[in-house]
C-alpha cells in the first residue's frame, strides 16, 4: 500500500455561540496514530456534514461532550479499514464509523455506525440515501405517519437528503406530494430529480398563496426538517386529524429565544405530532436498505449529492450547509475509494 | 303555573381585552319572549360557566359571533320547557340548551345541546361530570391517549371538571395519578374527593421539585388543560413515546403573546402531541353517561361544584373562573328544579 504518511485534522480552534466561522477551525498536520490492539486504522473516503454537528460541537447533543480548542471535529465518514488488530475488522472492509474530520482515524467497534454492502449503491450514499439520512426519511413513512393513498404530504428541507427521500417514499405510498425549499435551484431538484407534485420556494413573496394553491385538499402529513415558525405558519391549511413528524429543526439552532408552536391551532384541527429520532428505526436499517437499493436500481428512488474535494475544504463546505446553501447531501470527498 | 312574569337577561355593556370586570356587564329586565310556532320556552334552572365563553364573547370561538353591547352573554344552561309549540319538546322535559345568561329563553331545537335523563344523576351534573366537561374527560381517557395499567397519567387544572373526572378515568383504567393544581384548596379536592395519588401545588415555592418526586416513573400520559408553560416545564419528566392531549389552554386566552412549545424536548423524548376537541366525541356521549352514571352510583367517580344562587351573581361568579378560584365545575343555581 501507498498510504500517506501523514494525517490531516480539522480541529475546533474556538467556541463560539451562533453560526462558526471559517477561522473557528485549524487544519492540522497530525502522526498517522499507532493502532493498539483491539483496534483499526481506517482511511475517510467520504465525510458526511450534518446539521446535528453544530450542537454536538457545543456539547448539545447526545453522546458528545463540548469540543475544547484543539480537539478534532466530530464527524462520521463513509472509511476502509487499512490495518487492523481487531479479528472482525480486515484491511478493506468499508464502514461507515465517528472518524471525526481527519483523513485518518484508529477506532474501535463502539465507532462504528454500520459495515457497507458496496453491492447496495455508491460507497457516499451510505452516509445519504441509504444511510441515516435515508433511515431518517423511512421512520417518518414507514413508521411514524404513513401517508394514506391520495393524502397530500407536505416536506420541508426538500431538496435535502431527508426531505427528497421521505417525499419519494411518500409518492411510492399514493400521497400526493408537496415540497418547501429556500431557493428555485433546490424547488427544481424536488421537481425534477425528486418528482415532486409540486415545490413552494418559501423565500419568494407571495409563497404562502402559492401554498395555499399546492394544497388546495389540505394537509394531511407534514413532514418538518425546520422547527416552529414554518409549522405555525402551516397549521392553516391542515385537515382535520393532519399527522406532524418532527425531526429536526435546524433553523432552531442559533436561537435560544426561538418562536414555540401555537397550541391553539393545534387544537382545533386535532392536529397529532410526533417527534422521532432516527436512532429508534435502526434495527430497521436492513430491510431499508434492501428496499432503497432496490428502488434506486430501478430509478424510482434518487438522491442528489454536494460533494466537495479534499478534507482542508470542510469548514467551508459546512459553513454552506449551515447557511442552507447546499442542494443534497453535503459530502467531502477526502481520499480514494480504493487503494 | 306560578312563573316569574319577567325574564332577567346578563347583557354585555362593553368590549374589553383582556379579562372582563365587572362592569362589562349589565343586568337588564326584559319582557318573557313570545313563543312562536316551532319553538318553546326553558326556564333556566343551573347556568353552566366555561372558559370558552370568554372566547365566544370577543367572536374567537367557533360558532359563535362577536357580542355587540346590549346582547345576552352566551352560556348552556339545565333547563326546563315550560311552554311549547314544538311537538317533540313537552312542558316538563329537561335540556342542556343554548340559553344564553337569562332566566327565560324561547328556543328551536337547534339550542339543544342534549335531552337529560333525570335518573342518570343529579340535574347539575348534566352541564358537569354528565356533559361536556365529563366527555372531555372521557374523549381523552378513552380515545386519544388511553393510559395503560401501571403509567403514570398526569393532568393540570386538576380540581376541575375535565381535570377530575379525567385523572378519577385513568386511575380507573390502572394508571397512577398526580394531579396539578393551582393552591392547596384544589389539590385537597384532587387528593380527598377524587382519590389521586399525588397533586402538585404549582403555586408553591419548590414545585418542580415535589414534581419530580411525584413522578420518578417518569410522565406517561399528560393530559393538559392549561397551555404550553407548564407543557415547556414538564416535557423533561416524559417517559421516551410519553403522550400529550391537548384539550384546553385557559391560560393562552388572555396571551397574544403566549410562550409557544419548544419542540427540541418533544423531539428527544419522541413525545406525541394530540389536539383534541370534545365535539369529536359526542356520538359517544350515550355510553359515556351509562359508564358515568353507574359508576357515580357505585361511589366510583366524584364530582365537585362551585354554585353560587342568583342570575344576577353570574357575573361576578365568572371572573373568578376566570380568576382560576372556583374549586370545581362553576354553576350558577338559576331557578327551581320543578316548577
Amino acid at each position: 500500500m501507498n498510504l500517506p504518511t501523514r494525517n490531516t485534522q480539522i480541529q475546533l480552534r474556538r467556541q463560539r455561540d451562533g453560526i462558526p466561522a471559517l477561522d473557528d477551525f485549524q487544519t492540522v498536520d497530525a502522526a498517522i496514530p499507532d493502532v493498539a490492539e483491539g483496534a483499526f486504522l481506517v482511511r475517510a473516503i467520504y465525510l458526511s456534514l450534518d446539521p446535528y454537528i453544530r450542537k454536538a460541537m457545543r456539547g448539545d447533543h447526545p453522546g458528545h461532550a463540548k469540543l475544547a480548542p484543539g480537539e478534532v471535529i466530530y464527524g462520521r465518514s463513509v472509511c476502509r479499514v487499512v490495518r487492523s488488530r481487531h479479528a472482525d475488522f480486515k484491511p478493506g472492509d468499508y464502514l461507515v464509523a465517528e472518524t471525526g474530520w481527519q483523513t485518518f482515524a484508529s477506532l474501535t467497534p463502539k465507532k462504528v455506525v454500520q459495515r457497507i454492502d458496496p453491492a447496495l449503491g455508491p460507497l457516499s450514499t451510505a452516509i445519504g440515501v441509504l444511510g441515516m439520512p435515508g433511515l431518517t426519511a423511512w421512520g417518518s413513512v414507514a413508521h411514524v405517519a404513513p401517508p394514506q393513498v391520495g393524502q397530500t404530504f407536505v416536506v420541508s428541507a426538500a431538496a435535502g437528503p431527508v426531505g427528497g427521500t421521505a417525499g419519494q417514499l411518500a409518492k411510492l405510498a399514493g400521497a400526493r406530494v408537496v415540497g418547501i425549499a429556500g431557493g428555485k435551484e433546490k424547488c427544481d431538484v424536488a421537481l425534477r430529480t425528486y418528482g415532486f407534485d409540486a415545490c413552494v420556494d418559501y423565500k419568494k413573496a407571495g409563497w404562502e398563496d402559492e401554498m395555499r394553491a399546492a394544497c388546495t385538499a389540505g394537509i394531511d402529513v407534514y413532514h418538518d426538517n425546520v422547527g416552529a415558525p414554518l409549522l405555525n405558519a402551516l397549521v392553516k391549511h391542515f385537515n382535520l386529524y393532519a399527522r406532524v413528524v418532527l425531526c429536526g429543526r435546524p433553523a432552531d439552532y442559533h436561537q435560544p429565544g426561538f418562536e414555540g408552536v401555537s397550541l391553539g391551532p393545534i387544537i382545533g384541527k386535532r392536529a397529532q405530532v410526533k417527534g422521532m429520532v432516527v436512532y429508534d428505526y435502526e434495527h430497521d436499517m436492513p430491510r431499508y436498505q434492501r428496499t432503497a437499493s432496490t428502488l434506486m436500481r430501478e430509478g424510482k428512488l434518487r438522491f442528489k449529492e454536494d460533494h466537495t474535494q479534499g478534507l482542508e475544504n470542510t469548514p467551508a463546505h459546512f459553513l454552506k450547509l449551515m447557511r442552507g446553501e447546499n442542494i443534497g447531501k453535503a459530502i467531502v470527498a477526502v481520499g480514494p475509494e480504493k487503494g
